[in-house]
This record gives C-alpha cells, structure tokens and sequence, in this order.
C-alpha cells in the first residue's frame, strides 16, 4: 500500500518532502525510486513517463497534480483506474487574478502608457472604454472558469461564458456547445481556459479569430489563452495580429514549452508573454488535497474531482 | 439666469457644446465670454481663475467638475455659495479598475515578467504571493474609497481602510482619525485617495513610509497614490525606494503637472507612472449631472454631494 509520486519537469524531491511531513505514517515514494511495483496503490502524477503506470499490477487510483489532465491522459498505456484532478481555492483564485489584471491591463491600454513612460511623454491616449463597454467572453466554465466569469463581471465587464455542456452562472450569458458562434460574434476579448481534449486541440485559430466582435470599442477582438498551448495555432495568431484579425494576445500557454528563444511571439509588440504561471500550484493546498483523496478511496468513496474519461476531462 | 462654465487646462469648447445639447434651452455661457456678470446664478468650475467667481453678484451656487474640489477652494476670494462636486458611477468605476490593476500588477511581479519577456527568457520568478497574503490599505473611504475597497476585497485582497472620519464597510476593518499608524502597522500595499486638504497636504512623505509594514510577503512596502499630487513628497518618494523603505510606487497624479521630463520618477525602475487618467470624467454623464444639481438648487433642493467647506471635502 504505496502512494507514488511520478513528476517530471516540476521538482519531485520537494513534493516528496511535503507529502511526507503532511502524512508521516504513509508510505509514500518517489519516481524513479519505485521499489517494489505491486506495492503501489495510488499514483499522484505531473507529465508521468508513458507507460510506467501500466507496470503497477496493484494500482487502484491516480490523482493529476495540476487542473489539467491532458498530460495524464496522453500516456497510451494509461491503466483503467479512476482518475481524479486537483481542484484547489488557491489555484483557482490565482488565475483569476491574472485574467482579471491582463483584463484589465487592455482595457486601460496599459501597454502604451507604459511605452509613453519610457520615452518621458505626459499624454493621455485615446480615453479607455469603461469595463461595461468591453465584451469578455470566457471559453471553459469548470471551476477556473466559473470563478472568472464572476469576477469580471464583478469588475463590471460586459461577460459571456461557452462550455461545452449548458451552464448556468448566475446572471451571466452562457452559450454551450453549437452556439459557439453566436458566443464569438459577441466578444470583444476572448479569454481561453479550456481543458485540452481531441475536440478543443487546435481550436484557437485563424476560423475562430474570424468569428470574433469587430463592431466592439477596440475595433478588432483580443485573445488570452491560460488553458494549454495545444489549443492555439501559434502561426495563426501571428498571422491575424499582423493583418488587423487579432488587435493583441495575452498567452501563458505555448504548443512548446518553454517557449523556445526563437518564437516571433517574444517580442511581438502587441503579444504580452508570461512563463505558464497564471495560476501556480500551492504544494501545502494541493498535497493535502492529493493526500485526501486517496483516503478518500480507500474508504471507498469516489475522488472529488473525477475526470471523465471519454470527455478527457 | 445663466450657468457659467469656468474651465482651464481642458478642452472648454468640448464642455460647452456637449452641455448646450443637453440643455438647449438653458442659457450656458464659457469663460471668458461672460456677458453680463448679473446674469450669471451657477457656476460649473474646473480650475477657475481665483478671484472670477467673486465678480457675479447673483452667483447661487458652484458645482466642481471633477470629484476633488481642491482646485475650486483654491481661490482665496471663493463666494460663499453652496459647492457641489460630481458623484458619477463611471468616474468611481475607473478609479476601481485602475486601483485594481495595479494592486493585481503589483501582487504578480508584473514588471519582473515584462523584463523577462524583453529578454526572451522564460523564468519562473520568486512564487507570487496570492492575494489574500498581501494587506491592502485604503486611505480616504469616500465614494471612490469604498468602491475600491469592495473590490480589491471581492479579488481576495486582505483589506482594510481608513478615514478621517469612522465608516463602516461590509465586514472590512476601517480605521479612523488618530488610529492611522495602527493602520499603516498593517499595510503592505498602501493605495491613496484622499482628498487634498490643508490637513494631508503633504502627509505621504518619509515619516508616514516609515510606518508602513515591513513583515509582508515582499518585505518592504508599496505605494499607489491617484488622489492628488499634493498629498506627497516626491523627494521622500525617491529617497525611499532608493534606501528600501518603499519597495514601488505607483503614481497617477504629481506635485507638478504635467511631471515635467527631468523628474527622476519617469525612468526610476521601481516607479509606474499614469498622466492622471486614474479615473476620467465622461463628459456625458458629467454634464447630466451639473444639470441636475443646478434643476435642484432652482427648485430648493441641496447638491446631491455637497462640500463642507469647514473641512474642505
């Protein structure tokens, strides 16, 4: 009865000392150091080596250590156990925080004023919308979604949300599933938190930007994607700034990441960049909450965040 | 019965017109065209030249264009006439969004990700704290004040404010009067808007940083001031973030204005400069609301925000 940590890209040991102070009894271990394989119960994972799960004939749950579970699921060998996902305030609260800010960062056109400091030039600009005149629409309504839209809305931005299945969000607009276009043609500032699955890989590109509000304050829509790198064409983003489609993009998410120094998107100058860090886990909140789920199981309840398999989230 | 608009430093011609098609039966004159200054019985001021509101015998009352009423109580000859300033949700609104900002850019070590980005480097910076981790105190519980407090606390922010005066804010603890220092005690993040006044003229200046909180989540602490100028020492400024008493400032309005291209604040690392569009006057909804103060005080009714000119706010 064995939890195994499987991290790659993030640093293990440190992970392996929280969960270890939070739950000094249990036998808790780190990949590659697996020991025996038919001792490992449970598996708390970020980006597991493909098929290494397959190799724990006594493997009884798997728990992703991050929102997202696309990472999990691209391993082709991934055994048939449930499979649950962090749901985290901290997590959550961090990345409305940055919508919210690079929200509002273009609405107030933050960029150019910046640039005017540079150069010394005391000069207002065009006067900013108010946040009511600016159409924000939030693609993902799951936890991180929802408490976006609320927080927008709270900071008076004229907010829309799409999911794939009906949502209801207090007062709040929300298209689902073939209305997606109605949902574009009414938003000035898209903003993407999408899980990455077959069906939403790739789904921000040149089409979809072509669907965008052109009738808003800003004249041409702007994108943020804080989902997955997979879900954005890169070239196609590149392509509708320079032609007018896009007017700016805020990305934290990449097709690769890091992303590499060569990217043209680096130093676009209406492309705002930061390191996949709009929301970060918090090792205390998320180790606890791994830590619960699995005693959760063994007293035979389900994960409080399962993931569906075939919806891949 | 004439209503005078007696405006420096912005576009009068702008004003008149769009208060002429608001009223297109009132009699609205601009300065300098006065006409018979008997005529003359309200006021609409944004800088008037001191001494002019004195010379209309019939003056009945004086309506400020703009929030502060600083620039109005400037004239040593001011009439004693009733004063009204401009309550407008779209002033309050903006002033929240800018708050907002860039507390949220100050939480998320936005200018560090920026430098980043110049340099194509993809790094993850020292964790952001989240923003319940950051104590944001609000000076001056006005209009705007409470507005801002309400929503930096909905973005998780840890709240408190103060005022002159004791207010009471949905569950958020406010200070008053004498007990400022027990505020600054717990302030990591000290946002400005108070009205200037002979009393805080002057009073964001070394001995008041010197209070501010120093076992905060960034160690030393930041100001934002979008209040007035006048309110701050901008040597003490310099002087502090250069020793580390402050750690940043934000600043949207300046001893001189504009802030002339020699300051040192312009290209200081640590500073962020705004040309005073903190929050903007819509002159739409503005000049609906001179209107309406003037329809009141013909019919005997009171300005909606009237200014105790004993206290100067």
């Amino acid at each position: 009865m064995a939890l195994l940590l499987c991290i790659t890209q993030w640093d293990a040991a440190r992970w392996l000392d929280r969960l270890r102070r939070l739950a000094p009894d249990r036998d808790i271990r780190a990949w590659p150091d697996v020991g025996d394989p038919a001792e490992i119960t449970y598996a708390a994972v970020w980006k597991q080596p493909p098929g290494l799960l397959a190799t724990f004939p006594n493997l009884r749950g798997i728990v992703s250590l991050g929102a997202g579970v696309d990472h999990v699921l691209a391993d082709p060998a991934l055994p048939p156990v449930p499979l649950g996902r962090v749901i985290d305030d901290s997590l959550t609260h961090r990345m409305s925080e940055w919508v919210v800010m690079h929200a509002l960062m273009h609405l107030r056109n933050q960029a150019g004023y910046q640039a005017l400091q540079r150069q010394r030039i005391w000069r207002e600009l065009d006067p900013s919308p108010e946040a009511r005149e600016l159409r924000v629409g939030v693609m993902g309504l799951g936890v991180l979604g929802l408490d976006a839209v609320r927080k927008l809305a709270l900071m008076g931005f004229d907010v829309a949300g799409w999911s794939r299945t009906p949502k209801q969000v207090d007062a709040i607009p929300c298209f689902a599933g073939e209305d997606l276009d109605r949902f574009l043609a009414r938003t000035d500032l898209l903003v993407s938190l999408l899980p990455l699955t077959p069906a939403t890989r790739g789904i921000l590109d040149r089409s979809l930007f072509g669907k965008l509000a052109r009738d808003g304050v800003f004249g041409a829509p702007i994108l943020m994607n804080a989902g997955r790198g997979g879900l954005q064409v890169e070239a196609d983003i590149l392509a509708a700034l320079d032609d007018g489609t896009l007017r700016a993009a805020t990305l934290d998410v990449f097709e690769s990441e890091p992303l590499p120094p060569e990217s043209p998107l680096w130093l676009h100058p209406n492309v705002t960049i930061s390191p996949h860090n709009s929301s970060i886990s918090d090792e205390e909140a998320v180790g606890r909450f791994v830590l619960r789920q699995v005693e959760r199981h063994e007293r035979g309840l389900p994960f409080e965040a399962p993931v569906d398999i075939a919806r891949q989230y």
